[in-house]
């Protein structure tokens, strides 16, 4: 089968890595023949993933089509769909979630637990829903990695809003983050991955630091599974999705945001569980049987990110100080040049003992640097 | 660093996904351009691995190189090291290795247990050694997979060895193989994997189940450690190596052969052992620490060999049924034809229960046929 991948960073990496386990011709489009992915495939395309044409012209010469960031060109999908071309997620899934406004009205509409929100087309708009604050405002296009939020604190900080369509969100008093994943193959069958929990970076907003299996009690894991799998089942697309969840002060489970790929909060899947999240995703386009989720071990995740004040050809300071580390499994993406929270890398450690995992990921946390020349 | 990988196979393939954990930039020279491990580099280079200029000029771009097979131009080896280009491992412990005699001689130097054997020059040759029969006669030079080896059972059967340089090893009276696999760095510091045990098929001679870490008593253990050690030591050679070894009906243990390489009987390594063997290959080369061969869990490894009168277009008959069981991996090397013998993908099956490896280690070998179209 002939497999293409939107997108060349870490996640399509990791895919192909996995990709490399079974009998598949892979393509990748990336408008950087550098880029993380490159060279892991049997045909690299150097083309803009948002340009209509270069997408469709990508997408005619395979059989499936998958995406490592929602930033695509949809159209072109849409008409690849109708042209037979396989696509996971559907591109119908795709513009429901890439559009903060429409993910948010598309759980309202399935009766998907969510913060209350409203619309918004500029800063000075949030002045009329000041009982809504503090509150979360979101660009409905094109945020990314912490950039397109703005927290809204009081009256006073509205100015910081954005003047585009948004969605302003009721802040969540956040008790836990956690994160699952679903896989769906065109079936309908899914499986879900155990929940990772997750504490955030407070300066750029990156995942920080993760445990799974979660630490919750068995009447929220069932509740977290079941609002993680209507979103899916509601999205009806077959692929692999993470569904971010907030637990608030109230025990109450909410969901935070969806995306229709492979995950940062699921990297751990790699040597943490039977079948990894890029294995999944790979059975689900090939058609395989499901794969097994349940976790070997439990894991925690240190994502490696570009020190604040370097930018240029990246060191990785400490480096061998991890590497000695009996039960650490360290990736690189080969990223040539870091710059203040880029995402340059992670850390996975294994580990029956929690206390292990989360002595680990804070001694990897302050040995490993990720700084430049 | 930019690291040459020489031999584009499916050990090949396995080092690049491993390899796509580090920050590298690889090189890869095989003859044929549709082999498992094209697709995987940044740079491949069509040609013959056993052409001096060809390995010469494909070594000069790179600052370390290492082998995938030992059928490689040794000279061109040896002048690249001259000239300072890293190879792991030694031309001169590959010279050592590649030929039957030599390596053969090499045991007996260094007191490494090893059947006895004669050199022999030509099939007739054998008559003057009838007190080592029955023997296993092997061509000094390019066998392989189970090609190049004739057992010699009687005088009856002299002629069918072979009229050329050649080793006649006593058969030993095997209780058990075993498969240790050792690396070195290049300060000498040496870390050992868990034994595998093996069971060879008859047919083919080619690894047929294998089990990990192998039930033996510890003070075999010690033995045979010490024994693998003492090999590579004696090699005085970095690098990654696979030493097979033999228990006696007297309990003795002898070394039967070495590869200096990655190697079929490490497989299970990938997602049983904390490093894998590719992980632990890389990290000598990168000048990172050893990592940890510790067993996450036992493991076992089924491998794929394309089937009695089968040739042409594979097809994986019974895939889904084995993709369906709980703790499997699948790999497929993505060769798009098969003829018997051939090693077509390996099945790893990792489980704390001895019971359940033996148990689906045969499920899979009767349920999943290598045929074709």
């Amino acid at each position: 089968m002939k497999v293409g991948i939107l997108g060349g960073g870490q996640l399509g990496r990791m895919l192909l890595q996995a990709a490399a386990n079974y009998d598949l011709t892979t393509y990748v489009l990336e408008k950087d023949p550098n880029c993380p992915a490159a060279h892991l495939c049997h045909h690299f395309t150097t083309g803009d993933i948002l340009d209509y044409d270069t997408v469709y012209q990508f997408g005619k010469q395979v059989d499936a089509l998958t995406i490592e960031i929602e930033a695509v060109n949809v159209d072109a999908l849409t008409q690849l769909e109708k042209e037979g071309v396989k696509i996971y997620p559907t591109p119908s899934a795709i513009r429901t979630i890439k559009n903060k406004i429409a993910q948010k009205q598309f759980y309202a509409d399935n009766e998907i637990p969510s913060s209350n929100f409203v619309i918004t087309d500029s800063a000075e708009a949030i002045r009329q829903h000041l009982g809504l604050l503090p509150a979360v405002h979101k660009l409905a296009e094109g945020g990314y990695d912490g950039k397109g939020v703005q927290i809204i604190e009081d009256e006073k900080s509205i100015a910081l809003g954005f003047n585009a369509p948004a969605v302003l969100e009721e802040k969540v008093n956040i008790v836990k983050e956690l994160a699952l994943i679903v896989g769906m193959n065109i079936k309908g069958e899914t499986v879900i991955f155990p929940p990772a929990e997750m504490v955030f970076d407070q300066v750029y907003n990156l995942l920080d630091y993760q445990l799974s299996p979660a630490k919750i009690e068995e009447q929220q894991l069932w509740k977290a599974e079941a609002i993680a799998r209507k979103v899916v089942q509601s999205l009806k697309s077959p692929g692999l999705f993470a569904i971010e969840l907030f637990v608030d002060q109230k025990g109450d489970i909410l969901v935070n945001e969806t995306a229709p790929r492979v995950h940062n909060s699921g990297h751990h899947t790699i040597e943490a569980n039977y079948s990894s999240q890029y294995d999944m995703l790979l059975r689900i386009i090939l058609g395989y049987p499901l794969g097994n989720p349940a976790p070997i071990l439990p894991s925690a995740i240190v994502n490696l990110i570009g020190a604040e004040g370097y930018s240029g050809e990246v060191i990785y300071e400490g480096l061998d100080e991890v590497m000695k580390m009996d039960n650490v499994f360290v990736h690189l993406y080969g990223k040539t040049t870091t710059k203040p929270g880029r995402k340059m890398g992670h850390v996975t450690i294994i580990s029956n003992d929690y206390m292990d995992l989360t002595h680990k990921a804070n001694k990897i946390k302050h040995t490993l640097k990720v700084i430049s020349k």
